[in-house]
């Protein structure tokens, strides 16, 4: 008899039948004898709802009053989800952020969780119910509700799954699981039977919206298994479990690519020290996230200096950029909206040398240039022209041998012939923030 | 500076604009430096959508999630009308039942309040905020949430009213005030200026909608002067207050009606001790509320029971009596759905010999035939064939002066002509259960 928790987005419980749907998968696993905590967002589009209906009583919503607000949509959700356990003849309890004691900080909308109270939910469990909790709300110690922001609910099924000690942590959402890259976009994707913690969080950070980045911490730091995969086939998804010796024989396990960032350069910044400061800290005070940022040394004491934002903070960034251009007597300042991110990501990168040279030789072959590089231990991402981005990402995914089961990969990769080779370095200076 | 409750009904916060309006008005007394804690329901409709959605759940819902799912209704506009307020430039904290300590019992759906703490409340009061709490809504000693059934907003504001101690107790609502009938039966129908609570508590029960009868229980046990006035006018609606001089000048104060009856009648039952049990144990049993109860004795031991029911319950109730009129060997069972209760309230009636002739002689003039009478101190009610209600009404009102301004009624009651009669008793035995 295992403990499980099972985690359903806002697609798997859209309507009444749905939510039946649902009720009766659960009932299958809880009729097998196991525990079952189930963890449920709100119904598909209600939260877009609660945004526009408070947008129409305030310009900038109250975020305490906004978590009052939105936290009513996994409260419908649970309610509803408990009748129909209890319509089949199983008995079952609705249980909310509060009632649970989901403790979090005070950020409001964006809150974090700091502990959770698992007593009443193993008295519930005891006694042989069906624990249904509202996903993506908390309290404070203020005793106000709060909310963890998109995504919230896989932190709280998976932050949940680590309090009880769970078995494992089912993420059932609208795909089969986590993809060597988007299918969309390359025919050849493959879902990917397991991938560890450290995969999971580069590729969530870097676009693969399948699973919220704050859960993939909590599972990593709690060793939660967590099992990705689809609400409406029976078919295994993707675990995401501890690195393993399996998954270190392939030096690369996704590609993923972001068209969400703006370029932005300032040329023949005087050098000197605090320029970086000078420049970036008006742009965060704004609350922009400055991603990539790379600095070339010019002749003499002059520098470029180049990186990315959110697409949609670009016009804003740019704006403040030239103001502060002007102060420090920069030269100018240019900046596009047409480029794009990929990556490549893989724990065998470590044990692989020569994996980033192998993929600037791809795209070099396919006559695409690298405007930017920033590598960690475990990724090599580079900023490209975005009209580029489809033929990046097929090609690097089918040469790094994506395109094959994973055992017969190692060998198919032709990017990275090179064994033995020094890893790369790449030759401009790179920083991540 | 006074600290006043003010309660909104659904239609009045049906929609993001009403709310708006709402606020604004909540907000000019404010500005005129009242302390200001205001009830809200939910937005009119949503309680019938979220029944809806539960009876597609199951069957019959389960009170415990019904009262976690409605709960909602209430959540949503509290937060969208703190927001509202705080767009305009004041501040506003929304509080849930739980959250204030609304205590109840455990009856699910239809909780009652045991005690309400107000320390929270008087906080945010003294810093200045309009405090907004969600009516309908408390919380039971198990940490469950509970709801006190329809009507139960403005039970949340007079025992929030009276907790407070506050100096009166708004409720907004979309007529008025109270009337001397229904208006839309009777065209000489007007507008109660002063109403003491035990005429409100008489005309709640008989089935006047304005008011909740558990919120004028409340107001009279903690004589909190409650204001009832329409959300779309500023002109003064009807006082519910302690009992005056003036009032009791008047024999009545009003004349209602409800055609949500059907009548039973059991004949020529072995009358024997406990007979009265037999017959209404299983009906209470299925949770079917009797209203007026006559036993008339017939030749020998045989006796007719005629009692009232809720007209929902009528089919149910018969095939529960014909059941048991078999086995106690009655010999028949007849009823019918088509018949109405008529009644008049006043306090004034404990002054005024003869008013229940008086009503039985209007009624008889009009060739209106009674089949149940039924009576209280200060109230007498007439079970008559449906189809007269209206005439009975309009002939009964303008017959009482109620067509008449307060001070001149009491002379113009023409059907109390016969002032030091001896107070009517009915000719029938009568008991309410």
């Amino acid at each position: 008899m295992a403990l499980i928790v099972q985690k359903f987005g806002g697609t798997s419980v859209a309507n009444p039948d749905k939510i039946k749907a649902v009720a009766d998968r659960v009932l299958s696993s809880h009729q097998q004898g196991h525990q079952m905590v189930v963890v449920l967002s709100a119904m598909a589009g209600e939260t877009n709802r609660f945004v526009d209906l408070a947008h129409q009583m305030q310009a900038l919503p109250d975020p305490r009053e906004m978590d009052v607000l939105l936290a009513t949509g996994e409260q419908v959700t649970v309610a509803l989800f408990a009748m129909a356990v209890k319509e089949r003849g199983y008995d079952a309890v609705s249980l909310l952020g509060d009632q649970v004691k989901i403790h979090t900080d005070t950020m409001h909308t964006k809150a974090r969780i700091t502990s959770i109270d698992t007593e009443l939910i193993r008295g519930h469990l005891k006694a042989g119910k069906v624990v249904v909790v509202a996903g993506f709300q908390g309290v404070a110690d203020d005793g106000n509700l709060t909310t963890l922001g998109r995504g919230g609910s896989d932190t709280t099924a998976v932050a949940l799954a680590a309090a009880l000690a769970a078995d494992r942590c089912d993420i059932f959402t609208d795909v089969e699981g986590v993809y060597t890259t988007d299918p969309n976009v390359c025919a050849t994707a493959r879902k990917i039977d397991r991938i560890s913690y450290d995969e999971m969080l580069e590729l969530a950070s870097l676009g693969a919206k399948v699973l919220d980045i704050r859960s993939v911490s909590f599972a990593k730091r709690y060793k939660v298994p967590v099992h990705v995969r689809s609400t409406f086939t029976t078919t295994e998804g993707t675990w995401v479990v501890e690195e393993d010796k399996a998954m270190e024989s392939n030096p690369v396990s996704g590609v993923t690519y972001s068209k969400n960032e703006a370029r932005i350069t300032i040329s023949k910044v005087p050098d000197r020290p605090g320029i970086a400061s000078r420049i970036f800290t008006p742009i965060s005070n704004e609350g922009i996230v400055v991603d990539m940022i790379i600095q070339n040394t010019r002749n003499g004491n002059l520098t470029d200096m180049t990186f990315t934002v959110p697409r949609p903070d670009y016009k804003k960034a740019m704006a403040i950029v030239e103001k502060t251009a002007k102060a420090i007597g920069a030269e100018k300042v240019t900046g596009s909206e047409s480029i794009a991110k990929v990556s490549i990501v893989g724990v065998g990168m470590r044990n692989h040398a020569g994996i980033a040279t192998a993929m600037f030789k791809v795209l070099s072959d396919e006559g695409i240039n690298i405007m930017m590089i920033s590598t960690s231990e475990i990724k090599v991402s580079c900023v490209i022209d975005e009209k580029y981005t489809e033929l990046a990402v097929r090609t690097l995914h089918d040469a790094f041998g994506l395109d094959q089961a994973p055992k017969k990969a190692a060998k198919a990769c032709t990017a990275c012939k090179t064994k033995g080779a020094a890893k790369a370095k790449p030759a401009a200076k790179t920083k991540k923030k």
